[in-house]
């Protein structure tokens, strides 16, 4: 049926496959949100599941470590009930057994004091890096890159303040992403209460322009796929069957103009800018949990010049964007992910589907993801 | 064990099994019922799962139209938010692909109009046919054969009026067929308060006299295993334990007798002559949905000859014959099957069952269902 | 990594394990706990699932008989409704099939009087044998052992009255086992409500003294391994982190001294006495079920010399040791073996697990049961 197609499109998503289409817990050596540092604050130590990986994050002194949440000892999860007796270590709730956060280190064994194990065996310890309040975790083998590489351009902004939701969503992380992506998926949105509540102008789809403005960044990191919605695409506010007209944009009508541009950038961040507001950026990370799960990131940035305007806009996000932005829009791009997750869970979904000519941002995107990534995590 | 055991009927089993023992998904190229036309009233369109695939129906003008529940696009269901915007499509609720439902065409993209797309691709159609307020749907490559073909004779019967209800069962359909079809598992029913409340004579068991009646109707369509039940069994009404009696049946004094033909039909369609009254007779299939679940129909047929009949038919299929007997009598039917899925769902079951001779009706089935088929379904 | 363990005991382990690691359902031709006799007391037919194999027990007369829990003919579990119309048969609720729970043999089917089947097929009939107020049975094909061969040394004592509880566990048996036989997982239960209600001296850990003291006996049955505690190991009642203490035993200033030893026993049965009391032995049977599930039964010994003791320790076990002692100590042992099963329903953890020194006795259990079981129950 490829024939029938817009085949250029299709060619490219078909020939781009190889290293996407295996990638079903992510690619390896990068930078990958674990928590908001915030969940940390109690002095807790708290587990997370990165690209299939158990993670354990508890705070020493003033910065975050990460260490692998399993005991050498017996495999179990320290997770499942943390013991931290001193600043530095996690101690296995099952024999006692005492890690270093800083360096992994078998420091003692509770149950036998003096054991030969002492100092000589080591839990795996992930790279952390602070920023904007979120907890990044390194997953790889590498030497870390730089924080800025893996995230989107003006993320690390020093005026930009951030606040966000997380949560698990039902579908592989790529569904996720190109979902995010998907320049006409704003047709589930047409009826979201933030189009009047907000007085957004947003089409119902999107007609792309003669000449295509997809710029792939695949020089230098970060690497991504930028999209200048705003000048490569005809909005449409009305839609037809026929020549039957069926639909009308509730956007057609609003004055503030959003989502100028979209990127999505290596190893699964977005950012839609400006969005939900002309002065928001929102950000968003589809980071793999388990091949059939990811973590939803939802994080909306805002410049500001003081600490006061930081905190309105902390008010401000708890007040109006989470629920009106980040629950009453993209919650439906939640319901879309886990709809697409029953076609995709099976690999030939890939070489099924038929694309059309507004996804061909989608193909960029899997072409950047297949020949630029930096390792595959692989499936057991 | 088999040299245990009354060989005649074992050795048929045992050799018939081939096709059947294959048929997890059902035969395809056949007429299925997929739901009541009642179901389709409101205009909205309603999917259904038929021999594992997913299918979606509408009614346009007079008539019903079936087209794959699944868009060409990013594969997911249009079933899970419908869209309906004429009297003659079904619109993708993810990026508003419309297709005819008259031919599968793609006839518009909402969210991208004039795309070259349009028109040149189709999702599969289904043939539809419709008697006696149910829909049934063609499954299979073949050019549709008539209605009359695939179900039991005297369905169509133009007197007859025909009410029902239909419910998921979790076992695999020969489960269903075989239930069904099972002479001696009236044991199960001894209790029934259809017995008492109607009044029937129903024995516990069945002895198969010398002389085997089970014909086998394989020359034309429909094709299927006709028992005799009234000439081919000595009903048993008290059952005994080496001798001493142990149960005695409630229906040994019903003056109503029934059930005095069963027959079964391709693909999987039961016919019982009367029941459960001397005036009516229940038709019964078990449609696959998937390998360990199916349909079950449950619908009785009674004749009348005046619109009126047929609606005083309709109360008393509400108001009595639904509690009394669908479900007083048939939900034990239910119950026993999702009792012998455990054993069935392994392949192995089948050689290792142990048939003894009132099975023969079973036997005769399978050798049909296996030697007569129109095409396996395929499991993926 | 492993040449920075303790080298004895993980080189032990790791060359035992063959059978051990493969036996995931259990050793065949062992006695295993069914149930308790006052279950069937009402005289209904229970069903157990022993070892993967699904078993019907009934009493007949004085004696209990255990026969397969699956009907020849079409497979379905008698103890899905249980009909019993004589004193020793049971008959299939779907077609009457009846056998004696006696020898298994056919002996009517109550839907087909006179069947040529009857008396010529047969069901698998278990052997059974009753030991305060127990019901075990022999899963295996040779012929069965005596019991004594198969429990712990003492508990089939003429004075000592049992009484106990037994629950279903998520986890591998083997995983019962070893957490139960585990010197040190004492550490979890530092802060049972047991240690203080009773008075208990208890450690938080234990150093293997020099001269190892686990004893194994392999030479005739019982077999098993035997750890004396009290003269094996130094307690620990301080835990520290870099020499800083950390953790105090609540039970430093207990007086009663407990669990001077230990010991495991094919195939699956500890031994902690004295427990939880020192007028009371503890016993634990670690059932499989499935292979990952397994029967944990907890059962206190003590030893009396009349009727009247042996009504009051019931009284004392019901008010006081159930709840104190089985739930209040032994629940934190179910909570920690699903939280092992995770790491070990993977076989590689066998071989990634790095044990310790006081882990020596678990090293010791495994090559006993790789060396000296009777037959591994295959896994389908």
């Amino acid at each position: 049926m490829a024939e029938d197609m817009d085949s250029a499109n299709t060619a490219g998503t078909r020939a781009s496959g190889a290293s996407y289409v295996e990638a079903k817990l992510g690619f390896r050596n990068y930078w990958y949100p674990a928590l908001f540092r915030h969940e940390l604050e109690s002095g807790e130590a708290k587990g997370v599941r990165l690209l299939g990986e158990n993670i354990l994050l508890r705070k020493v002194g003033d910065r975050v470590a990460a260490v692998q949440d399993r005991c050498l000892h017996r495999g179990v999860r320290f997770s499942r009930k943390p013991e931290c007796y001193t600043a530095d270590t996690i101690t296995c709730w099952y024999h006692g057994f005492t890690y270093s956060l800083l360096d992994g280190k078998l420091v003692d064994i509770l149950t036998e004091p003096g054991s030969k194990m002492i100092g000589k065996m080591s839990i795996r310890t992930y790279p952390v890096a602070e920023a904007k309040g979120i907890v990044f975790v390194w997953v790889g083998d590498r030497e870390p890159t730089r924080l800025e590489d893996d995230v989107p351009p003006g993320f690390l902004g020093e005026d930009l303040a951030v606040e966000g939701i997380r949560d698990e969503v039902k579908s592989n992380w790529r569904i996720g992403a190109e979902n995010g992506f998907d320049t006409t998926h704003i047709y589930i949105h047409r009826d979201s209460p933030l189009i009047g509540g907000n007085h957004l102008m947003l089409p119902i789809g999107l007609v792309p322009a003669t000449k295509q403005g997809i710029e792939t960044h695949a020089e230098r990191d970060p690497r991504g796929v930028f999209d200048s919605m705003a000048e490569n695409y005809i909005p449409v506010f009305e839609a037809s069957i026929r020549g039957e007209k069926v639909l009308e944009s509730r956007g057609a009508r609003g004055e503030k103009r959003v989502a100028a541009s979209v990127s999505i950038w290596m190893p699964g961040v977005l950012k839609v800018d400006p969005f939900p507001d002309p002065a928001l950026t929102q950000f968003e990370w589809y980071v793999p949990i388990d091949v059939d799960t990811h973590m939803y990131w939802r994080v909306l940035g805002k410049r500001v010049v003081s600490d006061l305007e930081a905190a309105i806009f902390r008010d401000e996000f708890h007040s109006l964007w989470k629920p009106l932005a980040l629950h009453g829009f993209n919650d439906l791009d939640v319901w879309a992910r886990e709809g697409m997750q029953e076609f995709y869970k099976d690999d030939e979904a890939w070489s099924q589907e038929h694309l059309n000519k507004p996804d061909a941002c989608i193909v960029e995107w899997r072409k950047l993801a297949s020949k630029h990534h930096r390792g595959l995590q692989p499936v057991k």
